[in-house]
């Protein structure tokens, strides 16, 4: 058997996310669809994270063992004739036997995309979510500080997480305007906010980024974040953000280089 | 009677260009329909320019005569709540009488984008056309040079037009890559080639980009546009490049400042 990790980027408009489930259309199965019908082999996608449907991803790392001997060079092509458009295979390589695609994470990105302006813009991004008023980019940035670091995170996590722990690290967090790069809709402004850490829990990011669109409403002042923190109480943390704007944007695995 | 000079945006995809023309949805139908719909007044709106089917634009000016003592910054929101969402005006101003949204044209700018890449790009912009291969965009610049000035730009023209002289100013091209900045999907690049001058012929920017292309893809030298200029022959010149990748950019009127 080989041992197969592909870095894939997916549009999850579409999708109910990533993983299995009893009768929705998700990225797991069609890949492992798309690996049947090239292969004939019914075989398990192990993914590294579980994004929530309607989650884009831009780099995602899967792994599946094979009895197939296709050179790794040539997977991305094949699969990419096989699936839909909106999927997209952009490196294939043969890992170890151990390498375990979820289990082996040390740090995950994700990166959420803001519009804001009075107008609509016939140009918007379709992987952004829209917010009519100005956001305080700056007190943004502010309001974030507050949550790097290793923290109990259950103000920004769901209510249905199922984790005993919710401790986890985040590693930096940063908001920036970036309107100035493309300009094609010079009346709205784009923001993003990128987010790293040792791990999410269910809902977080976007927990995190409702509650610092508020800080960039003016309706929070960045030091309540602190609060927030400390109560480890949902009910304390801003609105769960649009799916919509949300972007898994890289796995990384301990300085492994995994493709070329 | 009121003079309203109007910025609007649009997203050209479904339309059959800006000019009305008899059983076609196009840009300058769905503006006057919706004054109509506003006011009950059959008016004519006039454009800057005549945008090909499918061209988009970011900041077009029109302008057109109404008897509604509507306050100039009512008429964008009035305007939109019936437009459809792929047309957006985004300013208005009440001008001088004698204020002709064509004929006062002292500069008009265009940009067309370019997406390059082997694999498919989830986040693909709508408004740029595809290359599957990578382009020489110093070349590219290098080649664009030659057609600064003015020049008879017969070799860059359809032969359909209708002009009877084809010399015409270019006053500035830029091709730059800006992969850089949006680094969404970094498999892809984004090339982008800007132009400006005091007016263009049919299909002429599309012609051009199209033989800026040839020389992207190293099927001709930069020095080789100056043969195609002299040639005076649309045979000489590139493919006319696909319609979705460009944008009419901005129009300027001789360094009025119409909109606050």
């Amino acid at each position: 058997m080989y041992n197969i990790a592909l870095r894939i980027a997916y549009h999850g408009a579409a999708y109910s996310g990533f993983q299995v489930q009893p009768d929705q259309d998700t990225i797991q199965k069609r890949l492992e669809d798309a690996i049947y019908r090239l292969t004939g082999e019914r075989t398990e996608i192990i993914g590294s994270g579980r994004t929530d449907t309607g989650v884009h991803a831009r780099w995602q790392v899967v792994n599946f063992f094979t009895k197939q001997r296709i050179p790794e060079d040539r997977w991305p092509h094949a699969l990419n004739t096989v699936l839909p458009k909106d999927i997209s295979v952009l490196s294939a390589a043969r890992v170890p036997e151990n390498f375990h695609s979820r289990k082996g994470v040390t740090k995950k990105t994700y990166r959420y995309f803001i519009e804001t302006g009075r107008c609509r813009n016939v140009f918007g991004m379709d992987f952004a979510s829209y917010h009519p008023l100005p956001l305080r980019v700056e007190q943004m940035h502010a309001a974030a500080q507050y949550l790097v670091g290793t923290h109990d995170f259950t103000s920004f996590c769901s209510t249905k997480s199922e984790k005993t722990s919710h401790v986890r690290t985040i590693y930096e967090i940063e908001c920036t305007d970036t309107s100035a790069h493309m300009d094609v809709s010079p009346h709205n402004a784009r923001l993003q906010i990128t987010i790293s850490g040792n791990g999410f829990l269910y809902n977080m990011v976007r927990i995190i980024v409702g509650t610092l669109i508020q800080v960039g409403e003016g309706k929070r002042e960045p030091h309540e974040i602190a609060e927030i923190l400390k109560a480890k109480d949902r009910r304390k943390a801003g609105p769960t953000a649009p799916s919509s704007g949300l972007i898994l944007w890289e796995i990384e695995y301990g300085g492994l280089r995994l493709f070329t």
